[in-house]
């Protein structure tokens, strides 16, 4: 059995952490952290875990996060990164949600974030969590960088295409929509139903810290710099990401949606539709699922790709626990056979 | 491996008990038919089915259901009536997820229905399935009617007082609520988001195909006749069911806490939530699992019971499971451990 | 023109009333407050009021106040009761859309919002400004205190039956739904979509704030005292509430329909529906409108009566506009023309 | 008194233009046509509309329709094209809200809408019912064609870039939502709330019919052919369209925000909002009105217009309206100062 500890426990990563955990034989969840409701039973928090858990929220004690196999970060930005050089330094892996290890140059970070990073040094220790890229370096990582929602659903979209270079790199467009909970579980006007419930958004269109991450991931995948333009929408709905990718074609394209079905061929989490199948957020609602569809509208140059995520499981905690087999030689579909759920 | 088919395998409750049976190690699903998508592969039709099933939808073929150790009809009233009686002859065991078996009276079934029962004989033979009433029963049965939704959400919130005999068995009052699918997937105007989204409405007030059911349910654990009126609300949600349940108490009652409590301390399925709590149809999303709370306004004459179930899963699809789960003498929650999707 | 004032403009009612009051011809907004936002332009808030109001947010001045013909109080409760003394006595008129003057019994009132009342002699002086039981008094009045949105729906519905006597006054039971709009525009978790949206549940069953002026303006009406169980539920929508009210009739009843179409018939803003038709939230929504419908189920000897109404404005800013316009000899209907926004 | 017909009475851009006309002080609705539903009540269809007509909904009859000053198709394309001719001759002007004479080739529209025009003859004198383009020949106008929703949310956010020839009018790309009243009230499956609540989907990606009305509408403005990649998506909504429009700069842009303000600073249905303020659909839900945001995200040379109209008002019946205003000499605003319903 593992012993996992979660940081930060009471946000919605945390429950979504709890609920896969809950369905993986191969683990046992040591401590729940959460300072602000430290002493309340976790299912008194979240009645969908009752019956499935004992735990109280606790203060995170050091001691206790040294002595687990793994500890996941279900926290806002800079906090993780204060925490986790002592929990290295005690030979803790770890699973980090937040944005801190996300972005390899710290001065980037800091631009992005507002703040000095805590410990930069650690940030080219750090591996970036998109499995289908570097499921190998994963594999021996003391410290996982979890990937973002929309970077996610977008660099999934557009990585075959970029990596076969087939498309210009710069003038890459990324119109998303992400579901409310990707706002996190915080008492925000802007996030009241009576603000959302029956409309739609565009948000941090000049800019979106999402924004250097999808940069740096696909120019990897590039193997040169890329330049994207990224507006996202908030959705009236709860859960998922649904992202529409424009990019230009450099050349008369092979069978993209042959390119795709073999690119993806042997990953469990990453599905290519049937053509003329474009995909909905909902099926892959509660399921650690990517699901993509490529089209070339009236045979242009423009090729528009199609992806879909659970901002919640392949965005968040999904794709962490998904980290955590990889560390842990487990199967990589352990406690993650959740079924979308439709209607 | 029980060998079961699915009679019916297009609306809501088909797909939800192909998402519960891909998940249930005993099971093999060896027929799902339709006659209007014969041909078609069910995850063309149902996305997050992908990489769960490789059957396609096939015309009802008595022979192959015949094979069947279990058919479950997921069928509008009217169907499996026509097909059970030869089904049953065959050996086969039933699970009957419409309203065909339901109540035992065929003249108060064709009054509710509007035609003739076509096998009435099998009335006195049917076995309600509502397992914490009649586990025993279900054991041995070869034919369960599986309980509508809303009778499911009402008959467990008022069982406990009416089996004790403290609340006035006339006068029972069910406001109760449930999310769109429990329409169906049919093509109807009312049901549009475009005529539901946004809005609140009562239906059915006049008299519901549920009202006599539940009586008869009712009246079986009061032990005499009982009278609810019954009305019926549309939420512009897609799963849940919420019943408000009022009755008039007949004595100072014993700490009703406790005695939900104690009533349903063994049962795997019902929640009875710590005092203080409501329930919330988001808890039990996607989950076979019914929460209650028991309340006396003001200390007064009227005892307040609130019930929430998925109307798809413990309201329909979960449950017919969990009778098949005790029909054949397997754990009663196998397959059934999902938990709430929250948020 | 009348000049008005607005206390609390930054809430939903507060810009509610905004909208309707630009479209009225008699009146000009002389001021509308904020300390919060001071400063502010209102249609930087609220960009659908962008090209009808010059107006910034201005702190509460009393002397500008006091140089209104009347002032609205569009404040949470404990607001008006400080100021309007004052106002008063400088001759303003006032309708306070807070819970501060509802409630006559000053120790009642304390119970419930869980303070000394700060001007209880103003109580006797106010008329609850339910224009279908109190217009004549209106009329006069120098301090109008608006219904609260349950209550509006609650009474409107209950008002024929127990002005004739044909219910039993004891008994009374209401399940009734709101809009999230209901909880105003603070900040809280509970509010949030991703805690709302897809769901529905009770809330303050145990006792809520509208319990006990529901119970004194129907005891109003029936010449004595009345019980209500009340249970509130919250609706994933934003505006809107539907009240679902049961009854015992002490006889074999009139034809309630028409009884009920009697009752109402010069009635601006109530309307009754056809026989058979149920009411939807929706079909009110933006409408200074409460819609009924009055049905006996199973000819037992339970009435229910449905009752919806959009609670920001017959439930709240068109009740007090309505009143307005009572209090000041114009016509009741002026600025409140607007027809309900279906679909 | 305008004499009005309306022909297709029974879906929303129907009970819209009845909603609208009822507030409308020029207007009186003589006739509205319904074959299906012929001799309802349309006030019993709409219960919104109650105590504003007495009307009945129609069979159409050719003499009643020619006896009308002007007549609406709130039809599906391939009605207007039939009975206009005759209408035409007989001295009727039309405001069509279909698809049917917005494409001046004819060919064109048959491509696209898989039949031959009935009246082809007829698209030379239609005018494009754009007010901001038009607006001199919709005065003179006997047939204007009202644009489609997308093309009037998208056309009036590019308008002021290619009109000064900024953009690069090839590769423009259009990511647009609408919420499902677009969708008209058709009883189809996919339009269910249970189908599309709580998700998001892309649709007709591989080429919409509003493409080739988009493109005609722009290269007008542009001086030459335009190419647009145009992605709809459907919103759990039921108003509203958002269209986020990416084009590459040709050059270093002047002011963009002084640009576009000065552009439409005449225009009393199009709101360029303050720069940072970014639109919601919410804020125009029921009013005639285009808000408008213009972006440079991370001065690169993609700009970004987000767009938000209401689709049954701006988007149709308030655009019908608006045109009909012009064509009778009426101030164009008349019937139209609804305000954005907010919540």
């Amino acid at each position: 059995m593992i012993r996992v500890g979660i940081v930060g426990g009471t946000g919605y990563t945390g429950v979504e952490l709890l609920r896969l955990l809950a369905m993986h034989e191969g683990v046992e969840v040591v401590t729940i952290t959460s300072r602000a409701e430290a002493g309340r039973r976790v299912d008194e928090q979240f009645p969908n875990l009752r019956g499935y858990y004992q735990l109280a929220f606790a203060e995170p004690d050091p001691g206790v996060l040294a002595s687990c196999d793994l500890v996941f970060f279900a926290t806002p930005h800079n906090v993780a990164m204060q925490l986790v050089p002592e929990l290295l330094a005690a030979g803790t892996r770890i699973v980090d949600l937040s944005a801190d290890y996300r972005i390899r140059d710290a001065a980037l970070w800091s631009q992005w974030y507002g703040e000095p990073h805590a410990s930069p040094d650690l940030l080219a220790h750090a591996v970036y969590g998109l499995p289908e890229v570097n499921r190998e370096q994963i594999r021996q990582a003391q410290l996982v960088a979890c990937p973002g929602c929309y970077p996610t659903a977008i660099q999934l979209g557009w990585i075959p295409l970029l990596a076969r270079g087939l498309v210009a790199p710069e003038g890459l467009i990324a119109s998303a929509a992400s579901g409310a909970s990707g706002a996190g579980r915080q008492a925000k006007v802007d996030n009241l139903l009576s603000e959302t419930a029956g409309s739609f958004k565009a948000y941090g269109a000049a800019g979106h810290r999402h924004l250097p991450e999808i940069e740096q991931g696909l120019g990897d995948v590039a193997g040169g710099p890329v330049a994207v333009t990224f507006v996202p929408h908030l959705l009236p709905i709860v859960r998922g990401i649904h992202a529409t990718l424009f990019a230009r074609l450099l050349a008369s394209p092979p069978d993209l949606q042959a390119l795709f079905e073999d690119y993806y061929r042997d990953e469990p989490f990453v599905d290519v539709l049937p053509a003329g199948v474009l995909p909905q957020t909902r099926t892959v609602k509660g399921a650690n699922r990517c699901q993509l569809s490529v089209i070339v509208p009236q045979q242009r140059d423009t090729v528009v790709v199609l992806s879909v995520i659970d901002n919640l499981v392949k965005g968040a905690s999904g794709q962490a626990v998904q980290n955590m087999n990889i560390m842990f030689g487990l199967p990589e579909t352990a406690g993650l056979e959740q079924i979308g759920l439709l209607p």
